[in-house]
């Protein structure tokens, strides 16, 4: 069974609460639970992790070794970590960034992405189904 | 049963032959193959478009009225096509704006898209896959 | 008696459907009745026209020295069009740039026109009205 | 009877003198004559100013409640004024700015205007012309 | 007794009736008062002036010798005025600078100050609070 | 009784010892004790708290619905953090920036502040009276 | 006998009324006429052709595996033609840029090329003669 | 007698007080008096003003009919006025522009000067020097 | 004998596995014996850390008193982190900035360092022989 | 016989061994060659001249009297050189500027040419040829 | 006596022939003549200098301990060389920038000057005549 | 015996007398002496140059494949010389660039250097220092 990893960043574990006109009312509690979903539909199993922390998110990343893909919403932290950039550089299973809403409709200092220069793919705009649809597109990059 | 409508852009018409190291080996008629058989599983009809002319991809979008949701790939537009920016914003349906390859590993000039500014969603890098999963998210913007 | 050219650019056709809060209620047939009053007061005829093509809005520039004087709202291509810059440079009439929505309250990448360069004046911001205004400017701008 | 103010900004004094190949030969006596007598076609009574102090502009303009409208020329304050600016945004009758000459065909900082911003309409390079064609403007937007 | 002078730059004549939901209800005439008040209780007397007038605000700054300490706030000339920045370098008295809103949160232009650079401390965004709790920093400064 | 927490962020831990010609020779603990005698003047209590860490901040930040203000001083990363800058934006209780020293008259790459963005309100410069400043503020916030 | 393709962009079927002090008298049937002499000398067939529509262009690109060689003056679209420059990437013919005037001795606008970044060479400046030294530099490469 | 007009811009009327260490420590006065006595041996008469307000700068520039020539340190307007610059290019004796320090060595806002545009000579870095300078300038200037 | 702390920032923990092309095979480890041999050699003893966390880094950096000199290849925080760069101006020690590869033949956002702004030498390029020389150049500052 | 001067810049004494696979393996001998041989075919004769020196190429462009037309490689100088422009801005004959690459493919800053500006024509990308196109190129500008 | 060094840059042997539209009609034996009557009436004798070579300029600049005093014309080495820059900052008499043509009304690139950085004092726009004034500066200099 | 050129730039050769705040009290021929004495222990023989002359300097470079490692100190050429880029770039023996000071701590034109794009390593700050460290790197890099 392939194992995905999931890396979200700082500020989604106040999802639901944080901003809802832009993040929606879904809760990172909700989005786990549409990961598992949507991953056990595709035969893979899931971690699914959280922090605020960019340190421990490098770390997550430097793991990446014992995992088959890496889905990953750096959130803050995608316009402005060059060590995740980094961190993520060093990868060599896909990554899929993902993001909530559509970063390219907000302010202008999150249309830049390091974490984009890193990914294979990028999905934002569906919300909560952005995951789901990264989870589906790691299915066809593993099978390509 | 919901219509799609898909608009490809400037020189799609030569994928497979053009730069297959970005764009890999497979011709516009594999992705139309490719959505027609997504879609038909997901209970869409599709009408699969390509056109080099500004105009007449200004033209088919004008058309929105007609489709549940769009899916577009402006191609070289995207970065430039203010003509075709203004045209998406009278559109009152779900647009996702799709890449075969990752734009922003490529060109700085890539980086930009008006399209993005215009659209609920965008998926890159996913090769023919990237229509696959607009398909998809498409499905989940038109049940939420 | 004199003719006046009234050129309009991409998706001026949509006018009245098209974002409303920015353009206002009014068609594209409402600004040619306009327009048609309007020159008829004035000792004008006009030929109205509007196209979404940038090549077919060059041709009919290129067509100038059939007319005594020319308006043009090129619309989106106001920015981004060196070809229409191009054509205008070479135009011997008089040309007036029209705009209905006042473009200098809007988005940054819309404050730039090649469009004024050419121009010997600018009108924007009064609706339809600006097309009137263009019409008695023009009336001053031959007699002078 | 409606009554419009129309205010001239720094150096308009010196018309007729002034680089007369840019603005013309004609005096600020001889455009407040044409303002008047296009006012009284069209059933206005105006108040016609002109200042080099921007203080005084910006009492002027905070003098608008007792106007239907006002015209500004703010010459060079055009483009570095912020008070201007501010004092605009306070006015709650309909504004139209006016510059004699095409200012997007000149130097580069004259391209960047204060006064559109908080302007609902903009008409330049018309000469005196200018003028007439806001005063008939400000009959449409006071119809309208 | 220490003497304070307060100068309020352009438009702050207006306040009350000028953009509210920005700069809230209260007139200049209430500011004033509540300088008056919070000086009393701090043992300080106040010269309290407001010009719309670039040079009428050097000059005032120019007399700083009179007085222990200066509060300005510069509103528009803020971000244009070299000459001011220029006067208050030759101030030997603690500068304050503040401001009513918050222009950290509002147009671009506004987040430069030249006032800034010679000013001792800034505050801004307490709406007419900013003036009490300059004259309360100011009691620390001269105390320090 | 109110609840202020009152952050503070990287190097302020070394305050006393570091640069004490910018910041002043005052220790963080000096700082502490001047805002808890304020406070009590207030009638406020405080919660105070140093990190060198963003995530330990964000955290913070976070936990704000359990206080009825927010003062802070995020140093360093003022500057550079989107993911404190995110944090502050789900918070709904009023929010005071402060510096010690005034971040325009330094480096160009300290004026700009993603906390400005986020706050109600902004003091620099006046050292450890910022902080006093800051919590009188609060209280006619407050009451307000 | 070799092929060559030469492609003509926007305005240049105006060439002699055209703004005959930058781009001389010569109409576009003289250039050709002088490019038919010069390919027969060189034992060249040649394909001349002009269009001011850039999805026209885009399709003749397109043709390219048909010649030998491909003579490019994108005219207006050379600046701003990121889907012609798409299709000459994907061109496996040698592809020469000619411009009848020196592009980098007027606006700042024409000193960028798209085109440039997809030749093998560029001509400039030489009048109609800048297509003769094309077909020219064509013979070298084609026996290099 | 030639007649040189000397104007003076804002916070000149500081000198010797204002930043010796730039300015020096002669007044305005002290100025006066050595331009009165190299004027008197180079056979002109001068009128030398000093103003902080633009406005009259303006009006004293607009005088510029009654002199043979122009001598202007605009100080602070130097960088910002465009209608003092505007004011200028109306001016049809020689104009030498003056400034007591090297403005090259001073903070980059200082480095461009709008009075240059328009300006025959400048001179800066002398003190009081440059405007003796500029008198003997201005005499080669009218013999020439 | 002189005590020299040499810190290592994100991602070095993984050097070896890590875009060998670029960092070499060496693995931390390796680096730090060859800083002990190196240390050995000149009467040095070190203390070598490495963290991904930028807060645990500056905690370091604040230690600095305990040590005669300071190494530090701040990896991917050299070129974001202010935070890094205060902590490094409280530091009394002299301070040399390593790197393994030569920054300024990377990515343009490479080329930028906050640390050289703090560091009294920077040495790069010579892959784990950057740390012996700057042990060597230590040596140096050291006797001087 | 027309006499042409082809001045060659820095480091092109080292073709054929510097970097063969952007400047091809000919030496600048067999250049040399290749344009005596072109040249006595038109019925030119040449002088042939190299230097790595700034100051001998703007003494040999200073020779340009002595000669029909100039024919330059500036190399590296093309893109800094403000004094090779102004003696070519003095010169009277036509100026062609050449270079063996196609600069335009090349490193950002290769893509501005001071000489471009001062240049009647550029030719470029056509190896070694470039030099054979520009001596036909001023064939036809003398005899035209 | 005092001694003065007056070094002139690049293609400034060309005076008289090169572009006299802007640097007048006099050859630099005119302007050296000039200067050699100007200095005989202030007491100065000079030592004149004219290279087309940055080094030769750097190493007379090397030789000012044998002056009293340096006037520098760069010519086009103003703009471009740091290491003329450097060589002046190891100046220690008085040094004054002159030029012919007023720099500020030419193209964008000639309105930075490294000269400027270093000198005491600028005069430029008087033709040969800003030598003689820079001469009777340098003798009020030298007396202050 | 390995054989290692030095090569000094502009201004070296005034060393001790020039800027000895920036550049330290030892002349070039300490350095020298301090280089001989390094090598000697290191086993290589040394050539040791200093030149004002780009040109000469890069005819020092061309001569590269006599030596087995090239040490250059650019000085002032370093910020804006393409051409000694050039020369570098076609030498095939390992460069190491140095500087006495540290460059990043100075004017901001100086953080950016041609040479260190065709260098292997960098050292900079630690005065002669430098140049004893590049011989220890060169070392380290011929062993490997």
């Amino acid at each position: 069974m392939k194992k995905i990893l999931i890396i979200n960043g700082p500020n989604l574990n106040m999802l639901g609460a944080r901003e809802p006109e832009i993040y929606g009312s879904q809760t990172i509690a909700d989005i786990e639970k549409l990961c598992r979903e949507t991953a056990e539909k595709l035969g893979f199993s899931i971690d699914f992790r959280q922090s605020n922390a960019e340190a421990e998110m490098i770390g997550w990343i430097q793991e990446s070794a014992k995992f088959n893909a890496l889905i990953i919403n750096a959130a803050a932290y995608t316009h402005t970590s060059v060590a995740i950039y980094d961190a993520l550089l060093a990868v060599k299973i896909p990554v899929v960034e993902v993001h909530l809403s559509n970063i390219f409709r907000r302010e202008e200092f999150r249309h830049h992405s390091y974490v984009s220069r890193a990914a294979k793919g990028v999905i934002c705009g569906f919300g909560a189904g952005s995951y789901a649809l990264a989870l589906q597109g790691i299915k066809e990059l593993l099978n390509a």
